[in-house]
């Protein structure tokens, strides 16, 4: 009987593995150069967490189930909440700054189609406490930190910044109501996504005929970051307010480097209920995908959930646009098996000597490998190959003659006899002598 | 409103998050130097794959939901039929041997108590296509590399080997007849989890009064191997040839230098169904806690599953016992965070320089921080030792008067002035001009 993946699911076989933990390997590598900690959470949660933020008409984008005591739960579709559920329950012990990071699995119960999968990963990093615009542009930087390791310039991804408070007072000087802020901040954000006549209905259901959207669009979009300015100021206090946190943060994103890579677009609103303050989202320039990342300023989370009032902003990036987005501009690593050693035998009966090298080199924390089909030596040499070893060991007659064994340097083609006595009591020093290349001693990391 | 961790599940804060990483670290360090691949699945499959097996009674221990679709999945209560499926829909594109290894997150509906979470991960590795008994020794040797990473000696834990056909045969020698065997495996498996009572009940109604238990318990434990293979022989060709197999399982042991963990127990079943051949696991010996890892010989799995004929052998090994026997033991690493540099100024107008240097190093894959409070220098630099920083960076007057920045190795105390440009420049040279301890140039890993 034939079982087929889940629909939207993935299998990672080995190749794809290497993509992924690559990807793995970048986001841990940027979040621990920026200092964040990283932490986890459980794959799933009480479904409360969820409506609690999202209103009950989420659960049907959510995996959901009862256990045999009738309690509720869902696969985490986002990590926002968890984080919000771990702080809360420790925020006094824990120090502050909290600069924290993960890079968790989650499931949304979507429709499977091209480029929306049921399951993927998302990079999580987010610093509560400080309230400081700074932070805004740290957890900025860190990502442009990310997308430098990976290749990807600013000519390729624009970093589009943004602020609800802003908009919210640019909203203010056209007439709608600040009860309305939160219904256009959701339909701005689903804009691109819908039918340009379901949009225009939308909107005019929620907001009436005296604020046309393409007046919205206009007032939003485009505008430089002076008149923007002005704008704001005209609407009072919070404009004012709103426009000086702007400011700094773009002061913050040019000090951390993060600058050439960002761009003012007011119409960037992201559609979760909970951001109040600077909004960003990565997008690639060229390419017709959907975003790399979105996150922003929230201030009432963690207070929510029990805990003490604490402002937060972060971001979650997912695999599956970063790895869409290398493929179409060809920029996908070539990502190949390592192996240090493979150790092969000139005479079936010389396999026990194999075996004796094989856990020698392994304690010694090399990679190390064998056939076990018994083969010729060419054969083994070139499943050698295939397995990408970088040195061959050889045991063959020389063994009983000399008591050597062969060393094979695979790149070079250079071979040469050893002591077998003194490379099983020490193969690093063996190797080290021997310096073909300076890297032999140490094991490939 | 207060939202708890689901009953059974774990947060991992950064302090947990070390050592599950330290563990996971050790899983992968061990599989890469045996020359394993590393694989993953999604995180649930259709309920089909897990009764095809076991049945629809194993459905009431799994987390399972329906898709809007009526489609049926649960939450992978393990690894095996997962790979199994991979292992079926691309078998005959995949480079034999098949030496796969993963650390998936599974759940299972279990009642929460101590010891016995719903969610846990699980290091798998397997080895598809040989069945050659030397697989099953370099499974157990791999698991051996592991118990020596982390400081467990063959005086601390046991690997329990045993055969289920050699056990086949030894039931046949007291007249247990074929069709029972499996039901016999799957009592025994249970057996030091169950009321004596109970057992014995259990026992007499699957098997009849004719094979008392303690007669079994007789024959499979303790005999040395001698006498069980003379006992196998006369059972017949198949014992005959179950006894030689685990002969020669025997030698590959000692071969790769697992031998001193190692002891027959023929009373070690497994419960699971699907295995055929030689069933192994490892106990605390002096701690009354679970097994860390049970595994075995599986022949028919991948062809159930729509592939070809496979055998395979592997096992499976949970974090949750691994971390209780280390405590138990008071073996647990000490894991402190860890940061390459922290930054501190002398006054708050300097702190556009600390962002700039704090950048020059992250961007040279530094691990560096700074203060989001600015304090007084003595409490900034406790700070950095809260972070266990290797080195500040101190910005102070010196910046003004000499264009010279304060380079403090924490361990130590020793400070230096540097010239502020230079270090801006190339961090590294200056870093590795200084040879403080030989490591400065080098990030930490």
């Amino acid at each position: 009987m034939k079982i087929q993946t889940p629909p939207g699911m993935r299998d990672f076989y080995p190749e794809e593995m290497r993509l992924h933990n690559w990807l793995m390997d970048h986001w841990r590598g940027a979040s621990r150069t920026f200092g964040f900690s990283e932490y986890e959470g459980p794959i799933f949660e009480f479904l409360d967490l969820y409506t609690l933020k999202s209103g009950d008409e989420i659960v049907s984008q959510l995996f959901n189930f009862e256990d045999r005591g009738g309690r509720r739960f869902a696969i985490r579709p986002e990590m926002t909440p968890t984080l919000a559920r771990m702080v809360a329950a420790r925020a006094n012990a824990l120090p502050r700054p909290i600069k924290w990071f993960s890079t968790p699995r989650m499931c949304r119960a979507e429709k499977p189609q091209r480029g929306r999968l049921r399951e993927f990963f998302q990079w999580n990093a987010d610093i509560l406490g400080p309230d400081d615009p700074l932070a805004d542009a740290e957890v900025i930087a860190l990502a442009v930190n990310f997308l430098r390791r990976i290749g990807l310039t600013e000519n390729e991804v624009v970093i589009r910044t943004s602020s609800r408070p802003l908009v919210s007072s640019l909203f203010a000087t056209i007439g709608i109501a600040p009860e309305n802020f939160g219904r256009a901040f959701e339909l701005l954000d689903r804009r691109e996504r819908m039918p340009a006549e379901a949009f225009e209905k939308a909107w005019t259901d929620a907001l009436g005929h005296s604020t046309p959207v393409e007046k919205v669009i206009e007032l939003l979009h485009g505008q430089s970051f002076e008149s923007i300015c002005t704008l704001a100021e005209q609407a009072g206090p919070d404009g004012l307010r709103a426009a000086e946190h702007m400011s700094a943060f773009r002061d913050a994103l040019r000090q951390f480097g993060a600058w050439p890579y960002c761009e003012l677009d007011l119409s960037v609103v992201r559609g979760l209920a909970y951001y109040t303050g600077i909004v960003f989202e990565i997008h690639p320039r060229n390419v017709a995908l959907r975003a790399l990342l979105g996150g922003g300023r929230y201030d009432d989370l963690v207070g929510m959930l029990g805990g003490p009032p604490l402002t937060g902003v972060g971001f979650g990036m997912g695999d599956v646009p970063v790895i869409e987005l290398l493929t179409e501009l060809g920029k996908l690593p070539e990502l190949k098996p390592t192996l240090d050693f493979f150790v092969i035998d000139a005479d079936a009966t010389l396999l026990t000597k194999v075996l004796e090298i094989v856990a020698c080199l392994r304690n010694a924390d090399y990679s190390a490998d064998f056939s076990y089909k018994r083969a010729a030596l060419g054969k083994q040499l070139r499943t050698a190959s295939t397995r990408n070893a970088r040195y061959v060991v050889i045991v063959g007659v020389e063994l009983a003659e000399k008591q050597e064994i062969g060393l094979k340097e695979m790149t070079s083609g250079r071979q040469e006899g050893v002591d077998a006595a003194s490379f099983l009591a020490d193969p690093r020093a063996v190797l080290s002598g021997m310096r073909w290349d300076g890297n032999l001693s140490e094991p490939r990391p």
